[in-house]
This record gives structure tokens, C-alpha cells and sequence, in this order.
């Protein structure tokens, strides 16, 4: 319980991390949608571990083998769903996590909610690499939103540890074009100095066996106005509850954000205009993230996600043996990321979008 | 759509501004918890604006006239319908806003959504006068959750524009009661001296005819171990996914939050530890906010809060004339806010109690 | 729980026979729907206790007091809220039940269900009383779906104890105003020597102190061919999942329903063909009730609908006294129907309403 | 759309007759339910296809391949995934059916819902193969309803044709063990004379090249009184919701059903009596199938479940090219089922103990 994602779109995810396989099924992507497997590719691309110095050295080769839904490239209607096999797997490395769970972990809190039937080997069903699937299902999902509805959405890494990217302009100003040539650096950011300084703080981090945390931010450019709704299903609503499903994120914000907390309307209310370029309205600036009353006001939707360091570490720890109740000492060894946030962005651009199709095809259906 | 919460608890909340009435049904309240009258009044109160020179000068009875599902002092187990009348309402302050819109507000998204039919009269449904239905939600919501579970909540107000509250310790190692006890002051602010210069810059603001925004953090006590789910039904999601229902919230964080972002994990990583007193494993310090891999870790839960500035302001603003599509001077008169924060913290309190007693129920069914 | 149907419409129902009120929070109806209180009205009639020997003999005004999501009677798109306020309320008939609780009545399983909790009090959330509220959602929802989808829903009395109407023609090819034709009679059946056979049939049960049971058969007209899904969210599934909803309800089928079980294909199949007068596909005939693969294929959508009689009767039946574990004799006084079939049309009819309108949003989100 | 379950189990079907695989994703199981692979094995034998002259000539091996949630023969908790490869596929049977969609089918309104790229090969995601996965996912949670609640379902066919099963006696005083043992018949039928002309039906049929439609009883035994819902959720609702996902279902009933139409309530209602042998309130007879107000009356739950005739059969046929709009015949070649009622059985049971696994959780949620 908890792996469905439960809207007019519905994602059941399933997997472990040690186990046969990991996938998704998607149900709720209308029929005709164009399958561009070169785009699924490079987004499956984007999240996978890269073997240098930023990442897991954990090889995957992550194809995902669609199993139904798509008959000559295109989609049925029908439910589509993926398999990507688990092949480079050792599973020995997690033995002793029973009796000493990682700290800050969900070793110890599944071990409750499911007993010893917790498969813990790699992290089981809660290993970071079930982000695979949501990949699939958010490049799936991002073609449909589209060619449907226009949308696209595009992300950059906003900080890693305490240095912060520099964008050419305000966020809501820089195009969707601008955020896309960033995906062909290690990582996608627009400074290329403080690029350099993340990677930095990146091998550092891996060097001390350690880890570090970061924020990404993704943008939605193309949302129709006067979509969304008040309350429950707010925009702001339906993404933060598909971004907090991503392992590691503790905080997500829209627009200014927590910013907002320090300001005064007279400085951070966005202004009304008519945009003689566009023939449309708009707002100057986007403080509200293109969201007001939870419904889309037609400028990019902005959202901010911060993710915690890897808990993961190499690095001598203290840990409780639940067994004996003594403190031991905690060295973890195997395969992980010294900064998940490197591949985080294509995931956080995959919830985003999953959760605005799901607006969409509601907004659709009553408009 | 978008009005009601959609899980093992069910809230339908309805009303407008300048209507008949506001109210909520919730179903799913088991039977047999005692309704304590007096404690209802007493949140209800929390969020009623004081008449003071921090809040609005609408007079609001806010008496809830409970419909049905209470016999005896007693949830019958039946949906309990609660109405609030409204009766101090001056519809012809709200007559000018379909041409010209208020910033940052909904009047121009709910425009677009519900085209000509939206009711504007002082917000409509999008008022946040509907948060009292939602708090006397909470409020029985929060009877059933400490009656069935021992879960009880709490929170303070962190920050109010560039003003921060002082703990007298550590968050998650301060006390229920000690929360509790700040509920008496005019806002619940640790530090007396933080408190008087929070209420010195709403009254600022109220006298520049501006607003403030400002941070709520709430703290959810006892919640047991090993409850919640991964992924989309983590007590993340949740729990965010009801906070972004709350108009103005612009950001919700747990724990640490945005802060992890700039951490290493041997800096910010929770240590298990065995505690004698209790005899039951705990972790030092508490900077997931209790949960972990979506599931409850045993520590007390801890949420942040962001609310932007009231975007309605007496100030003089500039904002478009839809209609002309000319650029016109606005100053919005009426009974405003001048800063929401005062009255939130019992909301957020109330979105925290809807999620864990969902998640409450969930698990009593698998485990 | 239960109270909730949890569609792309949502209706929240709530009250009990002898509490303050009963009523309903619709969610989702799209602004600009035009409320005519006559048909409102007239729907509400049609399901009211007549008075006559029909059906009871409490009065009830059942007038819906809308208390928000109508301005202007038009629909704003916010929620819409109705209450019904229960005058003529005798508790004292009921005070016995919880020790000798009626044969194959609610007031047993609701004891173990919500404990002594459950308000027993006229059959309290259980009572059919609360169909006055599903009628009038239902009257809302059949004026969303026939001014947005053009579709029309009508109803028979198929059968009452052995007495079975006669249709002018084939029930898929009588029209719609041959129906509505029918409203005007005490109980809507085309064969006015069967309409006076039934009535006997009624008053004969009634001057027993028994009752008797029934069929109701829904029509609707104009669903657009193409319209629903396979599996769990097929037409069936969603008519049939709010059917057994209504108090009484123990079968439902569609079209040929239980009759197809001793056909054969080749004398069962509907043929397709081109009809030139509407130059549209139809069927000939209509024996699988307008649905294929769960999906709508312009043909009208048949569905029948079996109740049982009221459980509650004056007759004298034996029950179980819970506390003494002894038999006792039980005559249940009081204002009961002896046939609650006759009121039960326009109910039927509602949830027709409410699962075609779900199935109308969610296609057009997707088509 | 629509090959979602979504309760507090979730069950997410895929696949398509002719594609690479179909499956299911079942979430919500609870953690330790052990994996009786014989009795799995056995349940996909009692659907699969004999190869006799009572069903399809198409051989499936129909070896569930389980990709997730199982470690050391138990559940983890973890979404259970299993995929079922297609082997033996000929699709050259199906290539003119976008043309001359067959009568009674879903050519037809699968080519409307998803225009051209309705994947019609063998039926696609329509195809009854797919019933194959709902087997699989009914196995375990039939182990999980047993183990954790005690709950077990059988069935029988209780008519083919014009022929009627006869029981040793009524259907709720016959036990689970009396059911189980017709397993071992060619089809689950009591009576043997019955069994024999029911077979020489379906023979009948297939020498002509028709079908034969029937009925299916399902019956839970040990169902905890006290459990379910009023309303939307009752568990009339969500087995009839959950069994008009089965293709060729036309109508479900509880108990008595349409035959409650023709009674009086003297004559049917169901007597509360203590019974001594199991020290438990009973009810005599059971004619309301278990349930009363939508709750369990510890009673059997009763249903019976009308298949109408497979619609695809060899006997010639007129149906419409709706490209030239003319009629044409139609034979439809292939490996079909003369009656599909034979192997049915195992799918009604499965739903029935979806719905009720479904009911469990959420009361153990909530009492």
C-alpha cells in the first residue's frame, strides 16, 4: 500500500531492489499518444547512475521492457506497463541491516510496519531505484501532456550542499530551450562555475565518505490558465503529494516559497498585466509559481524540492543493534551515491508532470 | 471538485464567503468518540480573528451547528455534518472584482475556471473563512486521534516576516503541554519578546495597509512507530498533500526541510539509540521529523508551514482591468488580514490531524 | 464511511430519520449548470410518502434548503449543499430496538457495526428517508448531464410481487416522453390494468401488515457512443456500485440481465447496423442494456433493479431478544411502507444519473 | 482506464491477449501471508482452458512469473507483481475486426473509446484472458483473507442454460468442504445428473457453433459479523462494482435477489435466532445473502453472478462493415469458448474475495 498513485492517471509501482524486477503500470494515458523511444531513452539516461565520481558505481542498465499498452508506437489506452530486470545485484551486502538498521533510514521504520518480512536486501521495495520507474512512467506521461495538452517541463539543480546555481534571468523567464541545453553537462546547471564548485563539493563529499543534500527546481512552461481547484486538489496539492513519494525529499515549496514568510504583500504580490506579444494576460513577476487558489494562472508553474544527503554512508556511524539494545559502530559499505541530487532532477520533472496530466485530463472533463 | 479529502477520512467541505452557510461532512469518524463541546469552542476560537489590531474586523460567530452523527455526547459512527451560518456579511465590498482583480489572489484564476459563475462575493468558496470548517474538522478529527491512538498536536508560530520564535528547547524535546500553554498569549510565540515584535510588525503592516506572511510549524505528539506507507501514501504526502489545501500555504517542509539541502549526511543523519526512561527506541536528534521512508519513526512528527502575505491589501496597488485591458489603481477595502499567520496555526494543526488519522486507519487495517 | 460515493462527482450524504437534518454535498458539477427548482421539485414529489394506502403515513415537506454552489440559479462550480430538516419525528416508536432489533433490518449489524453507538432512532443514518437526499443530487446531476451531455434518464415499475407492467413496445424503443408519461399516474406503469393489479397488490399487503417487493427499470437516453472503460470502471461496474447504494437493493442487471444465462448467442447477439434516419450505428435489438465491454454503444442503457420488501411490518414476527438470548414476538408500529417500489423510481433514477455523469467527465478528460 | 481496483487493496491489471504479456500489480497486502504456490497453481487451473469440447482449443500455460513483493514463500508488504507471458498467439485470426467488429462485443466501443489504436488483436485488453491475472491476484488474496480473517469463498455453477444445479440442501447450510469437492468434476455442479446435461448443453452449442450463457453462486463462509458499510461501500456495492469488472457479466444479485421482487416480506424476511451450537446470533433462512444495510450479518455472503453467452461464435452472422456501411457475414474463426461459464467459478470467487478482503481492512481500521 502506498505504491499507487491514485488520480485520472494511476501509477502502480512495484519492485525491489534485489529482487526479479522493478516497473510500473500506467493506467489512464488516452489512446494515440506517439511513443518516442529515443526521448523515454534519454530521460532513463538522465537518472542513471553515470559510474564517475558523483555517483553510485552500481552498473544499470535500465531498459525498461514495455509489456503492454503500445502496438506501433503508439498508445493503445490500454494499460501500459514496464519491466526493467534487476541484473547487477549483490545481494550480500545488506545482511547485517536487521539487527542494525542505517541511521536515518527506513530500514528500522519498515522493519515495524512490516515485520521481519521486510525484504531489506539493496533496500528492497525502498531503494532509490524504483526513481526507474518513475522515469518511465514520467517520460511516458510527458508525451502525453505534450502532444495533448502542450505542456512541457524542464528542471535544473538549484543548489548542492550551501553553493546555488545562477540562471541567466528569473526562472519564469528563462525558456524552455535554455533548461534543456543544461542536460548535456554532468549535471543540469545554468553557472557553469558553480557547476564546477557542486562537482567539487560532490568529490569531497565522496572522499570523506560522506554525502551531500540539494534543492532542484522544475518548471512547467505551457499550462492552459484556470486549471486546477481549490483545496484538496490544488495544483499545489496534487504535486507535493506525487514529489514527497520520491525517496528523500523533505520539503517542497512553490514560487517564492518559504521566501514568502519574510515579505510583505506590497513586495511579493504578483501584478496583473496584458501581454501585447502573447494577446494574453499575465502576472509580473511569478512569485506564486503560476498557481493562484490552487488553479494555474498561465505563467510557468514553479516548484522547489530539497533533498536530504544521502543517508547512506561510508563514514563510521553510531547505530542502535536492535537486538542486544548496545550501540555499535556502522561503516556502509557498498554502492552509493555521494549526492542522489544529481540524478534527481528527471524524477522531480517526472512527478511534476504526472501531476499536472492528472489536472489536465480533470480540467478536461468539466471545462 | 477539489473540496473534498479523499481518504479512509473523508471531509467534504462547502460554503461561500457570502452565502448561507459553511460546513463540512466527515465520514469515517469510528463510533463512540466523545465529543468534548468544550474543546470544539475552544479551537474554533483559535481561529476566530480577535478583533484586534492583528486580524480582520468581521465579526464571525462561528458557532458550528452540527447536523447529524452525534447522539449523546457520542459519534454515532454516521457522517457528521456540521454548519456554520453566515451572518456578517456586506456583499457589496466584493461588486468591482470581475473587472478588476485582486493580485496574487484567485478572483482572476476562478475566473477562468468557472468562467462567469464563480461567486466573488468576499473570495466565494475560495475564502479562507472556510478554514473555520475546516478546523471544527480537526477539531473532532483530533478527539478521535488521541481517543483511539494517544496522538496529539501542537504547534507554534515560527516565524512572522523577519521575525523568528525561540523554543525553549529543541522542538521535538519541548513539551505538549509547553506548546499548549502558549495558546493563552494573543498568538502561540514561545518567546515573549518575539512575540511582542511579530506583533509589532503585523501592526506595522496593518498600518502601511500591508500584510505579512510567516511560517507555522506544527509537532504531532505519540504518533506510534511504523505507520505510513512508502511512496504516495508516505505520511509526507499526506500530510502535505492536505497542508497545500490551506489558501495562502506556499511551502511545507518536515523536519529540517530545506535546511537538509546544504547539509552533509554525517552532520544531519538521526542516530538510533535505545532510551532507557521509555524503554523504546528513539533517535538523536529528531531532524527527519519523525518519519522515515514515509513511515513513522517513533519520534514526534514535525511539519513546517509557509504562508505568503495576504494578498488583499488597502494599500494602492496596480492590476489589470480584464475587460479594458487597461492597467488600473486598486485598493482593497473591507475587512482584511493583515496577517494570516495569527490565525493558522490551529489549521495546520487540523490538516496534521486529518492525515495521521488517515494514516492511523490504514495501518490498523494491515497490521 | 460509506456515506461517500468517490467518483469524478462526489456526493457526501449525511443525517439520520430523527436528527436535526439530512442532506448532501455534491463536488464536482461544472459551473453554468442551469437549476430549475421545478424539476428540482418534481423529482423531489416523485419520491415522497403520498399519503395514500401506498406508502407511509409521515409527512415529510422534504424541502431542500441549498445553502451554497448556486448563485443566480446557476451552479458557481463550488460544492453544492442541501439540507432536508426532519419536523415530523416521532423517536418514541423505536426505543425497543436495540434489545429486539428487526428481522432482516439494519438495526443488528449496525449494533455490532458502530456499537450502542448507532443511532436506532427511525433506522437513523440507515433510513431510506436519506434517498429524499440522494433524489435531490440526483436532480442536480440529470441537469449537468442533460444540458453538458445531452443524455436523459427515465424509469418503470417493471414488476411488483407477481404483477409485471407491459411495455407499449420494446423498452429501447419507447421513448422518453412515453415515459415521463407515466409520472403523472400514482406509480409510473405503462399498463394502466397492471398499474391497478399493483395498487391492489400494495393495499393487500398493507391491509396485512406485510409488504412486497418489486423491480424498477432505468432507462437512459442519448449516452454518447464510446463513453466508459473495461474492468473495474465499466457502466456496470459504476451503476452497479451506486445501486447498492439505495436502502432495499439486491439485484441488478442490465439488459437481458439474469435472462441471458439460458440464451444462446445466436439468439441473444444485438446486430449492428447503420440506421439512415439518425445516420448513426445502433444495435438491433438492445439485449446487452447500450453497454459493450463495459463501454456505451449509443443504444440506451437498460438497467433493472430488484428490491425487497420492507423488512418492517406490522405483522407480528418472532426475533431474537440480543440481551435475553430468548425469541420474542415483534410487531413493528410505526409509518412504514408497504411497498416501497413505488417510491423508489426517481431514486433509481439518480444513480443512473450519478454513474453516467462520472462516465461522461472522465471521458471527456480523455477523449 | 478502468483496470484499476482501488480500494485498500489495489489491484492494476495489464496486458493484452496478444501482446508480450499480461499481469497484475496487487497492492495492500499485508506483510507475512504465506504463498501456497499448490493452491495458486490450482486456482489458475481452474480457469484455464480444458481443452475439451467444453472450452477454447488455445493452450496457456498460464504460469504466473511473480516479479515483486514475495521473498521466502511470504509476503513483504510490498506491491506484488506477477506477469504472465503469452506464448501461444496467432493474430492473423483477428486482422479484418476493425471492419466488421463482431455483434455484442467490444469491437465495436473500443474502436469508438480508442479510435484506431484499439489494439484488436484477440480481443486485446478486452480479451477474457486477462481474467487470468484477476485469478492470480484472487489466489493470494484468497491466502490473505484466509490467514488473516478466516474468511473462505467457493462457488458452483448454479445454471447452464435452461439446466439447474440442485444443492444437497440450501446453499448456506451446505459447507465450504461440500463446494471444494466438486473441484475435481469437469465443472464445480452438485448435482451430477445436472453436471451431465450441462455438459451435453455446451456440447450442443459447440457442434452448432454457438454459445451458452449460465449463472454463478459464490459463497464466503465465516465473513465476521459487522463488517461493511452503509451505502456507497456496501459490500453489496463493492463486490457488484468489483464483478461487473468480469467481461460477460450482466447482473449480480445477493441472496434471493430479483426473486425478493415477487415476495412478501412475511415471507422472506430472515429470523434473528441464537444458536446454541456456535454459541452465535444467526439468522433463519439467509435470504439476504449475508448482508443487511450493506454490513455482514455473520451470515454466508451469497452471490450469484449471470454470464451472458460468449458473443464470438463460428455460427454465421450479419454484421456491419462500418466502413462501407453495408452488411455483411460474419464467422468468426478462432479458438473460442462455447460456454465461458465453465470456467468461470475461480474468477467470481476471486472478485468476491477482493471485495470482501477490501471490506476487512477498512472495518479493522476503524472498530
Amino acid at each position: 500500500m502506498g505504491s499507487v498513485y491514485n488520480g485520472n492517471i494511476k501509477l502502480s509501482l512495484f519492485g525491489e531492489s534485489h529482487g526479479a524486477a522493478i516497473g510500473v503500470v500506467i493506467d489512464g494515458i488516452p489512446s494515440g499518444v506517439n511513443i518516442d523511444y529515443d526521448f523515454i531513452e534519454k530521460e532513463m539516461d538522465r537518472r542513471r547512475a553515470k559510474n564517475s565520481s558523483i555517483s553510485t558505481s552500481r552498473k544499470e542498465a535500465d531498459i525498461p521492457n514495455i509489456l503492454s499498452g503500445i502496438l506501433e508506437n503508439k498508445t493503445t489506452g490500454a494499460p501500459i506497463a514496464a519491466m526493467i530486470e534487476n541484473s547487477n545485484t549483490r545481494s550480500k551486502d545488506y545482511s547485517s541491516l536487521r539487527e542494525t538498521p542505517r541511521p536515518s533510514h527506513s530500514d528500522y521504520t519498515a522493519s515495524i510496519r512490516y515485520a521481519e518480512h521486510n525484504d531489506v536486501n539493496g533496500g528492497g521495495h525502498f531503494s532509490g531505484r524504483l526513481t526507474a520507474a518513475l522515469v518511465f512512467a514520467g517520460a511516458v506521461i510527458k508525451l502525453a501532456l505534450k502532444q495533448r495538452h502542450g505542456v512541457v517541463i524542464a528542471s535544473h539543480i538549484k543548489q548542492i550542499h550551501d553553493i546555488k546555481d545562477n540562471l541567466p534571468r528569473d526562472i519564469s523567464n528563462t525558456s524552455y530551450g535554455e533548461f534543456v541545453a543544461n542536460y548535456t553537462k554532468t549535471m543540469p546547471v545554468f553557472d557553469n562555475k558553480a557547476l564546477e564548485q557542486m562537482l567539487a563539493s560532490i568529490d569531497e563529499a565522496r572522499n570523506d565518505h560522506d554525502s551531500v543534500g540539494g534543492i532542484v527546481s522544475a518548471i512547467a512552461f505551457n499550462m492552459p490558465c484556470g486549471f486546477g481547484d481549490p483545496y484538496f486538489d490544488s495544483i499545489e496539492s496534487k504535486i507535493a503529494g506525487a514529489m514527497f513519494a520520491i525517496p528523500a525529499v523533505k520539503g517542497v515549496e512553490f514560487g517564492l516559497g518559504f521566501d514568502f514568510a519574510s515579505k510583505k504583500a506590497s513586495e511579493c504580490n504578483d501584478n496583473l498585466y496584458f501581454d501585447e506579444d502573447s494577446q494574453s494576460i499575465k502576472t509580473k513577476p511569478n512569485y506564486n509559481g503560476g498557481i493562484n487558489g490552487g488553479i494555474s494562472n498561465g505563467m510557468p508553474i514553479v516548484v522547489n524540492v530539497a533533498f536530504k544527503p544521502t543517508p547512506s554512508i561510508a563514514k563510521e556511524q553510531l547505530t542502535l543493534n536492535v537486538k542486544t539494545k548496545q550501540m555499535e559502530s556502522l561503516a556502509i559499505h557498498g554502492r552509493h551515491d555521494p549526492c542522489i541530487v544529481s540524478r534527481a532532477p528527471v524524477v522531480v520533472e517526472s512527478m511534476t508532470a504526472l501531476a499536472l496530466l492528472d489536472t489536465c485530463i480533470a480540467m478536461k472533463g468539466v471545462l
